[in-house]
């Protein structure tokens, strides 16, 4: 099986420029990469992630949203994941389920154990080998983001909502620290690189040579 | 709480008409009626459904599509279902979560207690009141179908496919007969009718007077 590697985050905090970053480290060691996201990353879970963020539906049931989520999910693990994972290749996705805990679970606030229920049925036991979760103030996220597009429908929640996501990523990486690490997100470039590099090496996913 | 009341089938069994049949009988006993329908009965839902019965995703997986169907039907639950039951509403919804189980479950082939923990997380106790599956065999019912439009998504399945829908029906009614009843729908439509008449007075739905 290949690498299962998810990089996560509220928005703003660089989520796009280490992705590409990642993605080249783990070329340069021999990786053969798969760069996808979530939700989307097939036809229908794209068509899932329209109806997720468009403002037609501002007001959707909070159980619809997460089922909906693990419906993108399900697809892509058949259609995408799995596939790429079993012909050894890497796959690198920016989102995947801590991204559900953090904003359904922390910010919507919905039970914990109903997200843990889902995941173990669409899931069974797959985790990501390494998720890497890129940590800044809620202020200087959405400063950074702010100016790049209109809100979507989960964009437009107000302070408080994204202060409960960011607590959520914190705890995840506090509760699997094995798995799931935090990246101080708020310092520059180059710094937030050279953590994403350690953890990389540190986790065995690229060989230190390669530095 | 207002009386929910499912009618299913599979496709030709009369599913239209009886629902009409059903609702005048429902008026007529002083009944306020909801008339719904699954997939879809809310702005969201009709978009999932629109995207379960079409042609884009012909291959979509399995597990997606059972997740679809109950984000599907989270939304009408909180959005058209519960709130009308509690207003003392009558609902009639054209198919519910005995369709997941006959086609997800029957044609599908998919786990039962997939469906079944999905059932519960979606609509923790709740089922209907009453539900009528209007029954005959496969060959009348795409014979009476088939001239109607072009068959969608689900509709193009093969015979077998639809055999083992039928019989999945069947299997619930026998598994749950005091909230399930099978109707022969191969009959006249009076002696459907007559059918339903007689469960909904037996399951105290309607008055004997009415009639």
């Amino acid at each position: 099986m290949g690498k299962f590697i998810t990089l996560d985050g509220i928005e703003g905090v660089g989520k796009t420029s280490n992705l590409r970053f990642i993605k080249e480290l783990l070329e340069s060691s021999g990786h053969s990469c798969v760069v996808t996201r979530e939700p989307g990353g097939t036809n229908l879970g794209e068509s899932l992630r329209g109806l997720l963020l468009s403002h037609s539906d501002e007001n959707m049931s909070p159980d619809a949203e997460l089922l909906m989520m693990f419906a993108s999910r399900a697809e892509h693990l058949s259609k995408v994941i799995l596939p790429a994972l079993n012909n050894n290749q890497t796959v690198l996705c920016d989102r995947f389920t801590e991204a559900t805990y953090a904003y359904q679970g922390g910010g919507r606030q919905l039970d914990v154990d109903k997200i843990s229920e889902l995941e173990d049925w669409v899931q069974g036991e797959l985790r990501p080998d390494l998720t890497i979760i890129l940590d800044a103030p809620v202020e200087v996220g959405r400063a950074r983001a702010g100016s790049r597009s209109a809100p979507d429908r989960i964009e437009k929640e107000k302070d408080d909502f994204f202060q409960r996501v960011r607590k959520s990523y914190i705890e995840l990486a506090d509760h699997y620290p094995h798995r799931i690490c935090l990246i101080d997100a708020s310092l520059r470039l180059e710094a937030v690189q050279k953590q994403i590099l350690a953890k990389l090496i540190e986790h065995d996913i690229i060989d230190q040579v390669v530095c």
